[in-house]
């Protein structure tokens, strides 16, 4: 008789699939206040290795980091209009302090770009003061109408990136180096997702940006995730915070500025990207734990040699943790191991000492082989190579093979039920994509044949990439 | 004619030198709504390498990074009675959310052993989960009456522990763990402060804690600073919030519980230590840049030779960051990087390369002198070490040479307003400590008389450590 399946299959309930794992692989828990979550620590050491790999690109582009307040005051949103407009209906806000009611109403940011351009208006007074480079690691509130862990949280953690710039040309090329270098970089190469990347739509853009650059991701039921954006805003809050600088030639100018920010919601794509009816399978250059060395029974030898191959791998630079809680049956400890994903399981018992091997399981392709205790330092950081290759040539084969080029409206909503389609934004239009919208459909991002990034959404040949999406 | 002082002196007035050094090292500012600030990114490069010494020595402890909800639902707070007295007054509160009013309020965090507790009832059933040990890294919020920057905000960033334990033994050695191998290794070696360990009384417990182990520093104008806390919590909220265990005889037990908790509060600890008349003095373990290597002029030769020593410099291990802005005049960037206490300043210029030779600037103990460059990876590991040690031994000897033993209350009061005094709490008691907090001075801790941390207020022996306090 079958054992039954630790996990809902993704086939039957997908948005279950995807619960389930999120509980058994003990990733995060629903919080108190509708829509917040709970980080447990597996899924926080994600989060905080995803921050790491993060953090070194952000300061390799020259960003530093910096704090600003979570507390906003609600006149600073009023200054940008169609920022405002975008984000009113999502604010917390905080009306009583210190035992008394305020006399102006105090909003939990949603993002910063408000407060932050108070601050750059102080700081930038000539054109020796340009590029102001700033980033933050930050929580933030946006009031969630339909949550769903780690994709729509009430209250999620991100790094949020505000420039200012001389001129438009170096705006823009920042934004376009963020998007390149380090959040499409990050994603394909230590995430493993093989993301599109293209511009919004003026009906998708940020409240209050002149355009958006996109990086999307297929998720396993092919459905859309948003992984993260960059912002050109023009001079739209320069001009509503004043910010300017004197310039070389003696005059007072605008700045022109971006922003970009990347969320606890790569931890919802990661999880939709990678995991199977098993669990989550981690990427080894993301991975916590890369290696986990069990032992299957608490004889003495075994739990010496267990911690005896933890040192050795940890010495080799591999991250590796022990399990010796032989306490807990075996067969529940391997059970846990391939939910949360680590890449490779040394399972060490008193028989394979005798043999000098281990049995040497492997997450992402699967299988289980003998191997000789002497040779895992060399294998293992080939093994981690390979199944870093294989998770983003997966990625990259679903999407290909999810999806179609259309040329019709119909055609396109039909495709987003199974997948993503390509179809001309000249056929499209936003009249097309309005009427994708009624049946939730939506342009992802327009790319261009070539399947780099248009320099406008007019640009001739631009193709509308249209899915369901998180 | 002598230049006027880039800061006021701190004999003629500490607190507006202190205020002058944090505006122009632009370490922080103070943010738009009240008590609020914003950390600039020297100053929160300073925090940054805060968290990176800390994180390290709570993993080593064994606890493990999670994140838990900004907001709390106000009945949380009112579970255990000591805690929501103790916090009441100063919570900031959520009443409207996504454009309505909310059916119950939310209390943005003041800190979490509420929420924290709700989810350990959950995730502990049997000894096995014991011991749970949890740390996070997140921003709290205090309402705060008379704000001062980094000192007391509103809004400042910290860790907070949160346990549980088998016992009331394990308990109580872990809170002593963190007070010592966390908290005092990580104050004494990176920090440099000789801070003194002991035990709260009653009246200066934390709301909800049956102990409060503290660090108390002496700062430049012999005033004390709490620099840290580690709280024996009992059973205190294991019974508000029903957190139980089965132990191994099958009986069902209340947990035991600890927290412990470090803040921004730390970089004016730092400020108020170290700083002098020119600005800060970084120690170099913490330093984020231990050493900059200016160019004095914006000759090309020396340009190529700033990098050159830059990169050698980096290539030894050592922080290095290279100043070229020869646009700035050389003699403001030198002030600035006094004023900012980076440790060692290698300066170059077109006369110093003729010679094969740059000035060596050491902010710490002073003084320049020219050294051969080729001398400079093997001179600067030394300079920095004994850096490290002075500013430690300045530490001590202000403490001692500043703290004084005394017999009554009166001269207590009068040692405190100069530094810190010693009085046998056997002598001065509750009563004694309520009459010199009618003078603003308090009992920062009880020490045993070998320097270590009593078991108890009526240990025999016990002094207690009065002063005015930050």
């Amino acid at each position: 008789m079958a054992k039954p399946p630790v996990l809902t299959p993704q086939a039957v309930d997908f948005p279950r699939w995807y619960q389930d794992l999120v509980n058994k692989a003990e990733l995060a828990d629903n919080g108190p206040v509708r829509g917040t979550m709970v980080i447990r620590p597996y899924g926080y050491a994600l989060w905080e290795r995803m921050q790491q790999e993060m953090d070194a690109r952000i300061k390799d582009a020259g960003a530093q980091n910096a704090y600003f307040p979570l507390f906003i005051p609600q006149s600073y949103l009023t200054r940008e209009a169609d920022h405002v407009e975008g984000f009113a209906p999502e604010l917390a806000v905080v009306t009583h302090g210190g035992g008394k009611e305020l006399d102006e109403p105090i909003v939990v940011r949603p993002t910063s770009e408000t407060i932050i351009n108070e601050y750059f208006s102080k700081w930038v007074q000539s054109y020796r003061d340009l590029p102001l480079l700033i980033n933050q690691w930050a929580n933030v509130v946006r009031w969630e109408m339909r949550p769903r862990i780690f994709l729509r949280t009430t209250e999620f953690l991100w790094q949020e990136g505000h420039t200012a710039h001389a001129t438009y040309e170096d705006a823009r090329a920042y934004a376009a180096r963020i998007h390149q270098d380090v959040y499409a970089d990050f994603m394909v190469n230590v995430l493993g997702i093989d993301v599109v990347l293209g511009r919004k739509t003026a009906k998708e853009r940020f409240a209050g940006a002149i355009n958006t650059l996109t990086l999307e991701g297929m998720m396993g039921d092919g459905k859309a995730l948003q992984m993260g954006t960059s912002h050109e805003l023009g001079q739209n809050f320069a001009k509503a915070f004043n910010t300017s600088y004197l310039s070389g030639e003696g005059k007072q100018e605008h700045v022109w500025q971006t922003s970009w920010g990347v969320s606890t919601r790569m931890v919802g794509g990661l999880i939709m990207s990678h995991g199977d009816d098993n669990g989550l399978r981690v990427p080894p250059r993301l991975a916590a734990v890369q290696v986990v060395v069990l032992a299957i029974k608490g004889d003495d030898t075994v739990i010496a040699k267990v911690h005896e191959i933890g040192a050795r791998l940890k010495a080799a630079g591999i991250r590796v943790q022990v399990d010796a809680r032989t306490d807990t049956p075996f067969g529940r400890r391997a059970v846990d191991w391939e939910l949360k994903g680590v890449p490779v399981r040394v399972e060490v018992g008193p028989r394979d000492l005798e043999n000098g091997t281990a049995m040497l399981a492997r997450r992402i392709p699967g299988g289980k082989e003998p191997v000789a205790l002497d040779a895992l330092e060399a294998l293992i950081p080939r093994i981690l190579e390979e199944d870093q290759a294989q998770l983003l040539r997966e990625s990259l084969e679903r999407r290909e093979s999810r999806t179609v080029d259309v040329a019709t409206i119909g055609e396109a909503a039909e495709a987003a039920a199974t997948g993503w389609a390509r179809i001309p934004w000249a056929d499209l239009g936003p009249e097309g994509e309005a009427k994708l919208a009624e049946q939730s459909v939506s342009v992802r991002c327009l790319i261009a044949e070539d399947g780099t990034v248009p320099d406008s959404d007019d640009a001739p040949g631009t193709i509308a990439v249209v899915a369901r999406a998180y």
